[in-house]
């Protein structure tokens, strides 16, 4: 049984390694708040105006302005700014929070596509940091796709050929 | 319905705010990776010596050694030092990769007893840090106890009252 970290390299096509390259220098630090701010609010901005129906009613019974805060102090605390998420609402716990949703392989190349638009149109951030923040932004898409997927499995602790899938969870 | 982090505080007497107290200074720098391996190890030694079988036989199909690494690579991570865990598995996701095992209240208060006794007989640890670290272990053991609640329940985006639970996840 692959791991999540597998099979979120497997579907993104980005190895773990350069998912986490985000951890290279801190990005926080040389972006800044306001440059996380904007892209969160980019992003956003795409996402409640989709003329993808399908996709936008995902959001619908969440405040824009609220997707926008949650996205933003969870992108500054992985940076390496202050831990803004936490304080607020604990541990990012992301597969556990993104289980209402469904996040299909579909959703998640929507998710990448309107990303990268608002990486395009976010200004101050550097080609360096626009490749490893789409590498991780990517990789997590995907991690999410296979972290959602196992939440209506029933996952015993020993398989019937005496596997422990959960080692690999 | 209560958020997650609300039942943890709860649950655990241990507000957010405290609980995160640890990204007050930088714990790693002050501790160094040694002290979080001491810790890590004590702890499992403990747990899988538990004369209480009821707790030990939830890591039975788990290798000892993979639980201390998992442990302090987190524990690392998390206090301000090097990504150990994501380099190696990915996002933390703590609470979906919790979902195998039984954690209910008791299970949670046997956990922070084992991890008590374990910080007392680390060295090197001050008892400002020992503080940080129980309040970030108790309120997070009570934060999984909530989320893994959640794992077979179903959660509509709407409630027959037009309430948005989604909002509180």
């Amino acid at each position: 049984m692959q791991s999540l970290q597998e099979k979120a390299s497997e579907w993104s096509g980005v190895q773990t390694a350069h998912a986490f390259a985000i951890d290279d220098n801190n990005l926080f630090h040389k972006l800044g708040l306001q440059t996380f701010v904007n892209l969160s609010t980019n992003f956003y901005n795409r996402v409640y105006d989709d003329e993808e129906e399908w996709f936008r009613s995902i959001f619908a019974n969440s405040e824009k302005e609220n997707a926008i805060q949650n996205q933003y102090e969870f992108f500054v605390q992985r940076m390496g700014g202050p831990p803004l998420y936490s304080q607020r609402r604990g541990h990012p716990a992301l597969i556990a929070r993104h289980r209402p949703f469904p996040v299909t392989h579909q959703a998640a190349e929507r998710w990448i596509h309107h990303m990268q638009q608002a990486l395009d149109s976010t200004s101050d951030i550097d080609d360096d940091s626009k490749t490893k923040l789409m590498n991780f932004f990517r990789h997590t898409a995907y991690f999410l796709v296979a972290g959602v997927e196992l939440k209506n499995q029933n996952m015993p602790c020993k398989d019937a050929a005496g596997n422990h899938p959960c080692k690999n969870f």
